[in-house]
């Protein structure tokens, strides 16, 4: 029974056979996901949407120590107001779902559900803007966008998705780009620091940035199969936006201005990046700071007397000591459970059984090693926490080396034709800047630009692709 | 020029020429809120936001603490699946949002964005529940919802508004009665002990309940023009929805089972309550619990030496204790301050001149009845801390006075005529429990069923509105 129920749910795919599917399988099994009768429209379980709302607590934090403010604008746009900003309606026009009754009445003009809200902030920021004083605004909105996709997968590509949007004016172009940075910064910092993902800070290709933005800057990360995730994006409007919503301000000097305007976002997207950067053939694994079960205590032979006393004791001190913990009594064998466990990603086990009660100590089990480690119960609080964040680092470290791995610096197309299809990863190769070999690449070498990174390298005097001189360093990719 | 100022920000209307008006009023100059292109549809400013972010922690623990997990569904619902249960489409499909294109694509069916999401937990229930073992499921939802009313005002009645739908699925109809009853009790312990407003448990009359439920429970609220306010309502359903969408569980006995289904909620309107019960001319009260900023420091002739240190000096003890304050040290005046922060509600004004740090003490203003209290420096934190628990007490006390004041005991069709439109109020009557007397109460006397209290209390033998005999006790009132 016990071994039946093992099999049945280490069901996975191997992600060496096909990693999509494997994708997909934990997906399911560990039971973040479940499909709706919408095609493209997931639901959150509990388990993964308890993921994202520990994403949103760390990054609202960060958000509320740099000044931000939370609101919440309305998720339904007017047609005319999207058109205000040519740019940014013909980049989401296409995708958006589109109301046109209200009740039995045929609404007078039509309304689309949010693909993002940039046009929202700028109608109410002229109400609320006049004077220097008024600035810098800095919000920041939790919700729901909808962009109406035709392929659909998992965290990665929804019809709906959850993120944040921050949405900042100021006074001055200076400030705006400080800020734009700021946020790039915050993002890459929890997504190292919290999400164990490496990330490569740089800026979008005019070809890949924001509908509407002058200069988009992004965190880009590799996943297990080589591919490459954007994490999080951070906007530089100039005033472009303000000029089509006519936002102006009085400044110190008595003079009318045009404000300055960003935004910046990340989504449950991060979750995908969490899984496909982390996983194993096994399941989920998820970084400690993240895991809605940090550790979950587990009782060996619990029908000796005194076990499941002794497990509850270690729970209950756990819980105390502020480490995220549960316990299971179930009456599911010790296999079943260290499936289940694993194929949620909890990243420690704490094990006890009648032995270990003698001995006065417990077992520690690794979730991304796979090691055993036995720790004496008066160690256990300072155990666990050390353990835990040297399971971060761990996992930052195993990312970080599969990046390094699978980044090669390349003189020519060709060498870049020949990395991506014998290998694949990151090629770093130096660009003149013209959308003509960028299109080049897609054609010939399938990749995209991922972006120019802040910390550039001299990795060579010549364009990749048209050999002419170059002063970019430019990383190419494949994307999810 | 402050003077100026404060009358600017003065001028909302008084609540006895104009109650609706000066709530209008206090929406916008407390800046709670700003009104978009779409009627109906709000903006929620940062610190109108700010009181829900505070009602979301407040009950989101409480909803953990009883064993709920969040979750996230899809914001449309295929017309089909909305229309599986009879009465809760024809309750809500007159007012949806119909989605009708995806893109340029004319949709095969039309999807219309959630007015409640029953519909769309019973189709995922019937994909997780298959087993006793899976039962019971306790889910809880935050995110917005869509109504197409004609009529709108802040907080009350929005096309868009924030809210929590929890639908639970349980084994036996007792256990659903209990989660029921369990919900009903926390946001009746929520309302009095963190919002200040009692509250008056009961039971909806059939006309008044939830489309598609067996019993809906509400707890009431009497605003200070002694109109009603629904705050918070939980639904039992039996197990009609589960039927609808066919979810069958395999019991203990190895037969298959109906489960049995709640679901309780609470809105941004709890905001338009909190405002209606505690405001007065100068503006918002804000109960201390839940108010964003619970004091507010402020430096008196702040040009003298030493008298901003000390401001920030207790500024950070306050912080430090755990008080949500903020200081203001800008250059307007001491009185455009105080009226700023009246408006605003914030429950304590912490003043400190040269003269206080001679006698090593400070003033604290209290927003609620406007006293002025000295206190020791030294006794700072304890004096806060029991003067927010104290302007709690008092204005629970005040709600709690009006209520019962304004609520009258019945006995015919003929005294609650007469008391609605000398007085108004409550009136509290028998009732034989048919709806032709609940029709002909709203006909003739122009009130509603509030609702048939838990405590039952014998007021009379006699139907209020037939005369014969009634063994129901309840209330009547006109509601938002």
């Amino acid at each position: 029974m016990g071994n039946k129920n093992n099999m049945e749910i280490k069901q996975i795919t191997n992600m060496e056979t096909d990693f999509a599917q494997w994708f997909t399988d934990v997906c399911k099994k560990a039971e973040l996901i479940d499909y709706s009768s919408i095609r493209g429209m997931y639901i959150y379980r509990p388990y993964g949407y308890a993921i994202w709302e520990n994403i949103q607590k760390s990054l609202d934090e960060r958000f509320k120590e740099t000044g931000h403010e939370n609101v919440y604008l309305p998720m339904l746009i007017p047609e005319s107001l999207l058109e205000k900003e040519k740019e940014h309606v013909e980049g989401f026009a296409p995708e958006c779902a589109w109301v046109t009754y209200g009740g039995s009445n045929k609404l007078e003009e039509r309304y689309c559900i949010r693909p993002t809200s940039e046009t929202l902030f700028c109608e109410h920021y002229k109400n609320v803007i006049q004077s220097y004083k008024d600035l810098p605004k800095l919000y920041n909105q939790w919700c729901s966008v909808l962009r109406w996709e035709k392929t659909a997968r998992p965290f990665l590509r929804h019809r709906e998705f959850l993120w944040q949007e921050g949405h900042t004016m100021h006074a001055t172009a200076d400030e705006a780009r400080e800020e734009t940075q700021r946020m790039l910064n915050i993002y890459a910092d929890f997504c190292e620091n919290v999400l164990a993902m490496p990330v490569v800070k740089g800026r979008k290709t005019d070809k890949e940035k924001f509908n509407g933005a002058e200069e988009t800057y992004t965190v880009e990360c590799m996943m297990h199969d080589r591919k490459a995730l954007q994490a999080g994006t951070s906007h530089y409007f100039g005033d472009g936006f303000a000029k089509a919503f006519d936002i102006q301000f009085s400044g110190s000097d008595n003079k009318l201005h045009y404000p300055h305007q960003t935004s910046w976002g990340v989504s449950t997207r991060l979750i995908g990046g969490i899984i496909m950067t982390h996983g194993d053939n096994n399941g989920l694994i998820l970084p400690p700071r993240i895991a809605p079960v940090q550790a979950i205590v587990i009782p060996v032979a619990q029908h000796k007397e005194g076990v499941i006393d002794k497990a509850n004791e270690l729970f209950e001190r756990l819980r105390k000591a502020g480490i995220r913990t549960k316990i299971d009594v179930t009456d599911r064998s010790l296999g079943w459970k260290a499936s289940e466990y694993e194929m949620k990603g909890v990243p420690l086990r704490v094990e006890i059984g009648p032995k270990d009660i003698e001995n006065n100590q417990c077992c520690l089990c690794r979730r991304d090693n796979r090691e055993k480690t036995f720790v004496p119960l008066e160690n256990l609080e300072t155990a666990v926490r050390e353990m835990l964040d040297s399971i971060h680092n761990a996992l930052f470290e195993k990312a970080l080396a599969n990046r390094e791995t699978h980044t090669k610096i390349c003189q020519t197309l060709e060498e870049v034709k020949e990395f991506m299809t014998s290998e694949g990863g990151f090629a770093k190769t130096m660009w003149c800047g013209d959308l003509e070999c960028e299109l080049k690449m897609k054609e010939e070498a399938g990749v995209t630009s991922r972006c120019m990174p802040l910390e550039q390298e001299h990795t060579g005097d010549k364009c990749v692709c048209c050999g002419k001189p170059a002063d970019k360093m430019i990383y190419w990719g494949v994307a999810y």
